[in-house]
């Protein structure tokens, strides 16, 4: 089994340029969102009153690209597989590393991502569809806004998985012992009250088979604090390629509620 | 049973200037410190990397007097009955009221206090010696480092008390429920071990009696972030004064773990 160091390593060297699920299994996996120090404060109190959407795993000192509380030694400007660069908040370009944009006064933001609490899942036997199809999770902007901070506003993003009834309550208690990385549901069962009219239809990723008996339930997403910066016209946001994780050191049972 | 808001009416009408401990029974008392803007976002990934010291409750938009989700329509400016005033890192000061010092580019920072996890504690008939002695907290300097965040740096402050060793796995769970009050203990049992080597000399508060079969308990302390932020030697910095707390809207059991 390949531990983190090494799959950093080979993504380093330019070895994986590939999307990160199932690499270094049992470790965690995290969304990086990259900002100038101007925008850091207000990011981090957004994710502070966002928790669900937002877990802020680490947040880097100013400038550095090293994220010495997960990964020490690694380096976030080489080790995610492919980035993106947003410019005023349009996509500017896809790079496989940051060297030629990395400055000084840059943030980087780990936030968790629910990798972790689908492992926890399988795991306790509960279906996770979308890895069971093949497919990416579905996504679906809501009709909640996010408590805003600064100039950070926006509505929350969720993914939805459906469970089989009996197993509803097992999902929300293995998931609320990670609030680390989303933690529990925000809404089950039914979609139209959080402005969701058809689940056929996500606004991002995949839509998945929804079998009798089953019940649709939504946790908050990863992708809401990256479409709240994006709105807010940054002039320079750099984050991962979606799917194209930083793996850090942590085991996924470190972020376990005692 | 009176509640927080009248309470807080009371204070801001200078009818009550006393310290709050007993106040508005089952309401989540709060530490508050209050910086520039220009300081807000080290402390704020301060209080991030050291989530046991410093809990966050709330952090109001800049400028902003009232802490609008704990308490909407509080004055964070005149519902505490003492502040205390630092200019440079120094004391300058001990006032009833803000008015004359408040700027818009203030940030108030609203912290755990351990008041909602005492009461957990004494509910399930775990003793609070300093509370039965009708004492202070005694609060010792560690030797165990914060994890720093740009100018803020220093050691961790943390409160003892004297649990009877059966209880000991009990008051653990019990404060454990709370992480947005200080949580689990850092240390049980062997205070040399954190650098304290008198406990009947505490740095601050009163020492209490620790009887036969008991063990030396600790939890991290919410006087580590004001004393952290006063060795920054911050321009000007407001604090409640000890034992003057902010009351709060929200439920202790608001704050208890899933």
């Amino acid at each position: 089994m390949v531990g983190p160091r090494e799959v950093r390593q080979q993504i380093r060297e330019g070895k994986w340029r590939q999307p990160t699920a199932g690499l270094a299994p049992g470790f965690v996996q995290t969304n990086l969102v990259i900002l100038p120090r101007v925008l850091a404060f207000d990011f981090l109190l957004f994710a502070q009153r966002n928790p669900k959407p937002c877990p802020v795993i680490e947040v880097t000192d100013v400038g550095s690209p090293e994220p010495r509380r997960s990964a020490p030694g690694a380096d976030l400007r080489t080790d995610v597989p492919k980035y993106c660069i947003y410019r005023d908040g349009q996509l500017a370009g896809e790079v496989t590393d940051l060297a030629s944009v990395w400055r000084d006064d840059l943030v980087s933001f780990l936030l968790g991502c629910s990798f972790t609490f689908e492992s926890a899942l399988v795991q306790a036997g509960v279906p996770v569809r979308h890895i069971e199809e093949g497919r990416n999770v579905p996504m679906f902007i809501t009709n909640i806004p996010c408590d805003p901070a600064g100039v950070f506003q926006g509505p929350l993003v969720v993914t939805m998985r459906p469970i089989p009834a009996a197993l509803v309550a097992r999902a929300i208690q293995i998931t609320g012992r990670y609030p680390g990385v989303h933690g529990s549901p925000v809404h089950i069962g039914n979609p139209v009250e959080i402005g969701i009219w058809d689940l056929a239809k996500p606004d991002f990723g995949d839509a998945v088979t929804i079998r009798q008996g089953e019940v649709s339930v939504f946790w908050a997403c990863g992708v809401t604090p990256q479409a709240v910066a994006m709105q807010a016209r940054p002039p320079l946001m750099l984050t991962h390629a979606p799917g194209h994780m930083f793996i850090t050191d942590l085991r996924n049972e470190e972020l376990a509620a005692s």
